[in-house]
């Protein structure tokens, strides 16, 4: 069927003049201002028919991606029963965060945050031979999160279109194909949508699983923050940066670790001016302290809390990101005055290595703090502390943690260069789920000796809802938005600029051949002065703007070009050639 | 891009050769067997890749015949805030069929079953002037209703794909329009879909409104029960059918009622066996007695029940659909032992129009009960009736109800022919909802004379995923489905028949001369037996099935007709014209 020729004067629009108020960043005031998008609740907002179109060029984008690399399309309810997420665990583990609900004879029902727990079902249910694998299935769906801070409408919403994947394979070998396949992909699908996008190394959260990376679009308004070398490809969300250790050092040969009387130290700064001040005959900075924070962490489903000990340079911070990704799923608390009331041995601002070891409390450190190197820290005591404690000679740590804060300036952890500081908008997450859903299934294909194999999986998330905030914000100006062709509501905005009816007729024929050449066309054949037009066309963003005016009675046309602002000339009967090899018709 | 063509050996698909043992109509059966859907919880199913690409192709002519008469695409979320559900009272009148959740704040939130509220705050929030009307708009959306009986996976779930529209309107005649332009849209939908299928006049249930009309597909499995005259185009929703009332007759010169006492006569057939024998020097029959049925209402909200009576021929049963159709959205209650003994002038078995008039109980009668018919009925004392109580004499009651059952051989609404019944399955509604929503949300235009005009409503629509299960219920014969061509997932089922890699290669090209010509291929490559593959074919249901076998060594491969089961030799250089040409490429 042809297309209809959309028409301002009936499309269902009204661009505002006025930013809404609770705009946060510029696509959002944008997208509002320009009739894309409209809020309904907290996270929950509807499209208009310019969003819309966008939201479905975005789709259509990833669908032809996915088909490429031979992955299925298939679609889940939303609304999901509760008992395989109860299987898996991820019933509570995902905390508020889960939408749930009951139905009208009280069973538990949830609305799908992500569908790991189906895909799998779905493929047992199927499939039985090694020789059914490996197979990639995606769906473009509705799904939902409860977020604590729904944020700029489309940019965080509580209900947003995810277009989510899954691999299953027969081996670790297979897994790491899909992976590729998928980053592959991916890398397609944000260069097609014309992005600025970092792919950062990235840890696994709530889903389980090892190799997993990253798409962030670059946006100094976004929420992740990430790191990257000055000198190498490495980037990394700052939760997944690893903290290179120092060589170890020989412990023979170190001082003895004294106990000093050290009244009212409390903090390092207090600490480090006493020292320097002791005539212990060197100076210390607060690097040479090891500062010990103490914390509690609840496995889940468990009911009781364990203490923890974390060590750590002290003048680094806790970064409690950091904290929470390298000690999930358990969840994290700080500890309150019944906790210090029911460890006497835990003496604020003076905790040490020896009395958390001495009361079986984990203690876990920094990566920095490696054998043979010594440290000020805590003497369990108040108003003491121990100099020249030495690791690996007067304690031995429980392991390491990535716990302390990720500075500029630190050394990059594939030891080229040094990091910095970037901000981004996760737009997509591949990673390798391996076997945690297959074993919570028994999903296993029946191998070529009749053995069962454990199937491993992947999953891999594009945020398509959010996609088209995340192109706003890289594509807009102060007047409006400038979209990419690729996903551009129309390939051509067509300005009637004149009350002439010669000029009218000239535009619609224009519009008509524009629209019979394969190129969508909106025609802005309001009856509104010229100024609001050009205004609205550049607030919303095609990226051709024609117009035809006065010019008609001297055989041209002008046309704009959004990105650029350039205008020209060109002659009415080569204007429709011209435009369809703008649009690549 | 190209297609990537379908490969039967990577298809997420596998038919199963057994029935389902839930399966309760054919199309279910077969949709499930053939690997179109799967079950995931009651009212719950997943789309398979076969079955997600029929509902895309059901979709795409949806959205083609709504563009058709300018109705613009917008999507709302499926997770709405209670407010604008409470302001209309559906908050409270949807009742169980609501799904409602809380938020972590504890907000309260319903999954949307449909979306008058939305689109009606949505035209207030954009539009305000009398020249931005009239407006249609639609979605395609994953609705939710927590059905009481969930039937047949995707005939009626409980999460389900629908297409709904909505038209606004400054008057009745513009309504009128959009309905008359909606009820041609899917005159055409439905025609291109190739169902058999009637329109019938309907009530508006919970939706409240006035002109309603509902398309129902011609099934025997059908819920929806209808009537339709021998001798007209009338059909009709058993609820919606008005009895034809008959003339008023002359109240002069009837007989005076008279009281009898008719002892143990507490039901029809014994008091009119009771009269034929009592020497009154006429025949009796239960069509002229007025049977009194006692039942209590309450109004949406409002706290208390109050009594109803209905008085209709003794020879009709009360259809309960009918009457609380009739009384929508009032509740309907039958009446309890505590009520008769609250209300001692209810004579059980004996109640007459007195009673309840004296007593001020609310009256309503069936249509026949027209001014001077004169009926026996209950005399309001134990063992006691009335001969000859005459209608608009001897008592009158507060109205007429449609309460009676309809049955096959009643009279045609419209004066021609008597009705038959019929069964039916809706697959459309279009209805005029006039100004409920306008009112409860002050949807109003400005006038030309800069005075409100408050907007008329009308809502449309259209069951998109039960959809597929309607076309398989018409489209299938004992070995499979046998889709229409039009939402067929492919075009053509090309099978590899025979171990000659010859014949393997022979058909790859013919998959990719097809492809390229722009018919979508299935490709059945897998390691079967041709008569597995056949079974296949025939049980998905592919318009066309090429088969390429031993006959390609002498030029020529069999084309397959899956309706019809013709088949023909063609010359394969001739075949991919001739399978261009079925499929209107």
């Amino acid at each position: 069927m042809p297309n209809v020729i959309t028409r301002m004067s009936s499309l269902f629009l009204r661009t505002l003049r006025e930013d809404p108020a609770d705009a946060e960043v510029p696509s959002h005031r944008l997208l509002v201002r320009a009739g894309y998008v409209r809020r309904v609740a907290p996270g929950g907002f509807s499209w208009l028919p310019l969003g819309l179109k966008v939201l479905r060029n975005i789709e259509r984008v990833v669908r032809e991606e996915m088909a490429a690399i031979g992955a299925q399309e298939i679609q889940f309810p939303a609304l999901l029963p509760r008992e395989p997420y109860e299987t898996t665990g991820r019933w509570t583990e995902y905390g508020d965060a889960l939408f749930r609900l009951k139905d009208r004879k009280g069973a538990d029902y949830l609305l799908g945050p992500t569908h790991e727990e189906l895909f799998a079902l779905t493929v047992k249910g199927e499939f039985s031979s090694y020789k059914d694998y490996p197979v990639l299935l995606f769906q473009v769906q509705t799904k939902y999160r409860d977020e604590a801070r729904p944020r700029a409408g489309i940019l965080r919403g509580r209900e947003f279109v995810m277009k989510d994947s899954y691999s299953f394979d027969l081996d670790d070998e297979g897994l790491e194909r899909s992976y590729q396949l998928h980053r592959a992909a991916y890398i397609k699908i944000f260069d097609r949508l014309g992005l600025d996008y970092v792919i950062v190394a990235a840890t696994s959260g709530a889903m389980g699983g090892s190799a997993s990376e990253e798409f962030l679009a670059v946006a100094s308004t976004g929420e992740d923050t990430y790191v990257r070398s000055t000198d190498s490809d490495y980037a990394a969300n700052v939760e997944a940066v690893t903290t290179p250790a120092p060589p170890a050092q020989p412990v023979d040969g170190k001082p003895d670790a004294q106990v000093h009387h050290t009244p009212a130290t409390p903090t390092i700064e207090t600490l480090v001016d006493f020292l320097n001040n002791a005539g212990l005959g060197r100076t210390f900075t607060a690097a040479d302290t090891l500062k010990n924070v103490l914390l509690k962490t609840r496995q889940p489903g468990a009911k009781d809390w364990e203490l923890l000990g974390i060590g750590l340079p002290g003048d680094r911070e806790v970064d409690l990101k950091r904290l929470e990704a390298s000690l999930e799923p358990a969840e994290v608390a700080l500890l309150e005055e019944a906790d210090f009331a029911a460890n006497p041995f835990l003496v604020k601002g003076y905790i040490g290595p020896k009395a958390l070891q001495d009361n079986g409390v984990r203690y876990l450190v920094d990566p920095r703090v490696v054998t043979g190197t010594a440290w000020v820290t805590g003497a369990d005591k108040a108003d003491h502390h121990v100099v020249d404690l030495v690791a690996g000679r007067d304690f031995t740590p429980d392991g390491t943690i990535e716990a302390a804060e990720v500075r500029e300036g630190d050394a990059s952890p594939d030891g080229n260069g040094t990091l910095v500081a970037a901000r981004g908008i996760e737009i997509g997450h591949i990673f390798q789920l391996g076997r945690k859903y297959a074993d919570a299934f028994e999903l296993d294909a029946l191998g070529p000796d009749s053995k069962p194999v454990r199937i491993t999986m992947g999953s891999y998330g594009v945020g398509i809802s959010r996609l088209v905030a995340v192109i706003a914000e890289q594509y807009c100006d102060d007047i409006g938005l400038v979209w990419p062709r690729e996903v551009a509501p129309f390939g051509v905005h067509v300005v009637i600029a004149g009350k002439d009816e010669a000029v009218a007729a000239g535009a619609e024929k224009l519009a008509a051949e524009l629209d019979a050449a394969g190129v969508e066309v909106i025609l802005d054949d309001r009856k509104a002065t010229p100024g609001v037009k050009f205004a609205d066309a550049e607030l919303v963003g095609v990226p051709t703007i024609l117009v035809v005016g006065r010019g008609l009675a001297n055989g041209v046309v002008e046309v704009k070009d959004r990105a650029s602002g350039q205008r020209e000339e060109i002659a009415v009967d080569q204007v429709v050639a011209h435009l369809t090899g703008l649009a690549g018709k």
